[in-house]
């Protein structure tokens, strides 16, 4: 009996053992699998930067091209590291207060795990930050705009993203413990990039000439529309991993999130163009291209708790926002080059309630909609208050507008003594236009 | 004894739980990875849609630039909302018949992995749709065409999908009962869709001045010949997920689909590259890109079934047949902008045909070549036949054809009040044009 | 007791198969998700083709931008045949010498795995040959450089390859067992490739007007710099498939890999921008996409084994060779069209350094240092020797250089017949030029 006794104990324990490396193994490989799909993810939010370079140089004028995705390209640049020594830390660092993450500074030594981690979420922080870029685009200097640009990922993101989404290691948000929800960011980055853009464009005014005297607003014409049309398919592609890779981990849910994201796109565009008609007005690609962006931003805070239905409504109304918003702004004689205003801020204010709103299986929860309301109300008063703020500071210290001379002679030249494309611009007439603006 | 046997029983029970667990554990990790592959799949044949783009757009004139990318940009739109309405039903739904799927119209309650599919497939239907864009350019109005990619992505493409490769959920398409072989679409998406292109510019028309008097052929070149090799580049990229995708599970074999397809491709370009040579022309950029992509359609349908070396020999004749396709039809008066009919019809009727020839460890098997011609041929009588029908009908009733004015003005201009390039293009020379045109 | 036995017997060998079956389990889930992984990775490696192009095409004058895409889209197809059919046998075969592969050329049945391999490498090879093609651009005849690159894929490259990463089979290059780190290539792919382009270089001479009588350099400015920085981004973005996915396997690593790549490419561009301050030049975009590409080529040997700071550190280190390294080249009248010798030999050789400099827990470890510092030497030996043989031999019997006439006339018309942008290029101007060549 003794000898059973022994025998089954030590089967248990082989078994036990055994299971015990089969359960690791399993481990591994959803550890792998979470790695890759998060990097992968990572990687196409990446890619949304070239899509905001094509959409922002593409509506400006040949004469800033340069300029504007010089902008795009070092944002990321400078944000990155930025983040890493700052961001992280305020957003995601210990968060005992709920209003601000307080360890993991320059970071050196995180698991592996939070290197992925960190890797996923310093692309979102350069998503927020390039927001604001293509608003100023024509006129800011680049100087003041690297300025404001390390303030977004260093300060203004990562403060506001402790309170809806930190922490990962101890505490946790004040609005994330409301039940504030905004999955991938239609708030925490895109309307708070997008208030950010506002409170820049009204430090910076319009481009010369963007008004009339009579207060009319003028069409400026981007250089490149086929560069912008592919800037939208970038973007659209890459915002795949910004939404479904939110989940930061591979799980069977993201097909679902994939697809609101994709409906909800398609309905921006669909609903731009429904809305144009019943204006009588054209149907423009750039109206298109952003129609189908407002309907991205959209749905960035529900898409992983929305019926592929109510992704479609929001996706309709965000497009027809993404027309009536430049109306409005022009209307103040705001100047928003590339409607950043609009497509980031508005139609991300509509998705944060929309989530609110369409949540799955408790619909219209006026509890929900107050926190959501809420988020929406703190994300502006914070986001266009401080940057207004930083921009106000910015410009009385180091000037935040170009010259006259040197908008006019644009920005290309005067920045960066390189042309965007020198056998096809007339430099005379851009020397010719620079000696007029000086008479 | 009886306590052994209490203690191996309960033990038992306790060992089958714990297998239990630990392979419901496995099935998440394999569904999970499942999932990722075909949502990244998916993204990547999402992002084919740039390329058509690209490709279509620099192959027209800069006139209709804008034109041609909205058509692309919008028809992703209008076919994603129709797909998931109607065309996923028809194509996937139950499907006793084997003629049409009859079930999930508008679904609303699927599975994870079932919006995941669907997610997959509405980007196949977007691509089906829009290979007709490219060979209509320059001369459709804009209306007339949605209309068009609302009937090929609502009913002809589902149709047709329901016979080759329906249902997941009940019956069997007739096509897929009789074992015709289309791993990823060589039929069922290109030559489907070239045939219907094929309709299309018969109906259509060629362009003003595109044949002489005399029925000679006159080159009307591209205005952007970079972005149309920026454009394969960027098919070829996307149709890694459209080939690889098409496993629909994450398994080891996507490794050889992959090689297969990148071969096909590299030998599609070489196989245009050796035929021009015979033919003593010069090597043109668009007709390398086309063999390149001529070479991507014909392996689409063997890409899983075929050895790496039929993969290359399917893509040098595919290549040869993107060389000769044109000619052909230029000899009928047909103006196809992109040569899409070659590329997506001849390229993919040949790729049907070599699956079948080239079947892995069957090759040259008389019965699954015979089954292959059949649904090569049922494919054009189908996509041809109906969308002759339809085009006829959309021609009669809001017309297809853009007025000679507007078509020499340039669609950009006419259709959406847009100009490509306004600071490169010459407006005055568009508007002399148009002019001399109405006298 | 005997049935005890038998029963606890019976048990053992059911738990076994049990554990074996899902033990299986857990292999499959993890070979398709290692086949995954390394699928995609190879398709980001693919897409790094295009920004190739795009940089490439876009730093060279419109004359001569399809002929500069062209060569990028040729090379992949020849290179990807060559490697497959000679390249990956010499390379990854079996390799007792240490010296080279001498198994597995024009492989018919490799393993599933092995495909995927292949795959993957192929992608690598193209990559390798592709360097020197923007360094030749604007003067090289297409067919001598097609031959070139047939010598890089399928000889120098596979060869030197062979020495520091094979094989897979049998036997150790013998770089690889001296302990020479180089993990996804700063050596193998990127400083090779530089080292070639720069014999090609040498052999083919400046481009005309490229120096003055005196010896002065002129800059001859690129014609489309959006394009470039779209090249930079999509480099930038098919990187992370190069780095992080020379693990061939998906494992938690990777998130750091693709952080550290992220971060040396930031910097490089920041890195340029300190030292272009420092010598009080404005700051280009041309400067700006070669800095952060001077980056990407620096972490490549030692992204796997670095800590994040001291990528941070190579970054900028190698952003400041990008910019003193063409200033080295011109003082010697070598003219590299888009500076790839500088980006890729001389960042390369850097980051070969400072993967041993840096090495993770054993900093500035000789011994470590002298194996790369002997593999850096033994790199730029074999390749510009080999390299410099080939050229010099293609010279004398099919010549490299384009006539003067077709130089000046632009390389698109005279090799494809075929015009960049047909609407805003002046043709006239273009025969202008070539007439008072031919005086």
């Amino acid at each position: 009996m003794r000898f059973i006794y022994l025998a089954l104990a030590s089967f248990l324990s082989l078994l036990s053992a055994g299971s015990h490396a089969s359960e690791t193994s399993i481990a591994d490989v959803s550890n792998s699998l979470n790695s890759t799909w998060v990097v992968l993810a990572g990687v196409l939010v990446f890619f949304m930067q070239a899509g905001f370079a094509l959409v922002e140089s593409g509506m400006s004028r040949a004469k800033n091209a340069v300029n504007v995705i010089m902008k795009n390209y070092m944002d990321v640049c400078v944000c990155s590291v930025i983040f890493w020594a700052l961001g992280y830390g305020l957003m995601f660092g210990i968060n005992t207060s709920g209003w601000f993450g307080s360890s993991h500074f320059l970071p050196a030594d995180l698991s592996d795990w939070d290197w992925t981690f960190l890797f996923f979420q310093m692309m979102f922080a350069a998503t927020a930050t390039t927001i604001a870029s293509g608003a100023m685009a024509e006129r800011v200097q680049f100087h003041a705009y690297l300025i404001g640009a390390c303030i977004i990922a260093g300060f203004i993101y990562p403060l506001f993203g402790s309170w809806a989404w930190g922490s990962i290691y101890d505490g946790e948000g004040w609005l994330k413990a409301m039940g504030f929800v905004d999955f991938a960011g239609s708030t925490v980055v895109h309307s708070l990039g997008g208030w950010v853009a506002l409170a820049a464009v009204i430090i910076l005014g319009p481009r010369l000439g963007r008004f009339s005297h009579s207060g009319e607003a003028r069409r400026i014409p981007g250089h490149n529309l086929t560069m912008v049309a592919l800037g939208g398919f970038v973007l659209w592609f890459g915002w795949f991993g910004f939404n479904a890779g939110s989940t930061v981990e591979a799980n069977s849910s993201i097909g679902k999130i994939a697809l609101n994201t994709h409906l909800a796109a398609c309905c921006g565009a669909l609903g731009y163009m429904l809305v144009s008609k019943l204006f009588k007005q054209a149907i423009l690609l750039t109206g298109t291209v952003n129609g189908s962006l407002g309907g991205l931003v959209g749905i960035t805070a529900g898409c992983a708790t929305m019926e592929p239905f109510f992704a479609m409504l929001t996706g309709v109304i965000a497009g027809g926002i993404s027309f009536l918003g430049p109306k409005l702004l022009a209307s103040f004689k705001i100047d928003d080059v590339v409607d950043a205003v609009s497509v980031h801020g508005f139609c991300g204010a509509w998705g944060t309630l929309a989530a609110g709103l369409f949540y799955a299986g408790d619909l219209f929860n006026l509890t929900r909609i107050s926190v959501q309301a809420l988020g929406i109300g703190v994300a502006f008063v914070w986001g266009f208050g401080i940057a207004y703020c930083a921009y106000f500071l910015i410009d009385k210290l180091v000037g935040m507008r170009a010259s006259s001379l040197h908008e006019q002679r644009g920005l290309d030249f005067t920045e960066h003594a390189e042309i965007g494309y020198p056998e096809f611009q007339d430099t005379r007439a851009i020397n010719q236009e620079a000696l007029n603006a000086q008479r």
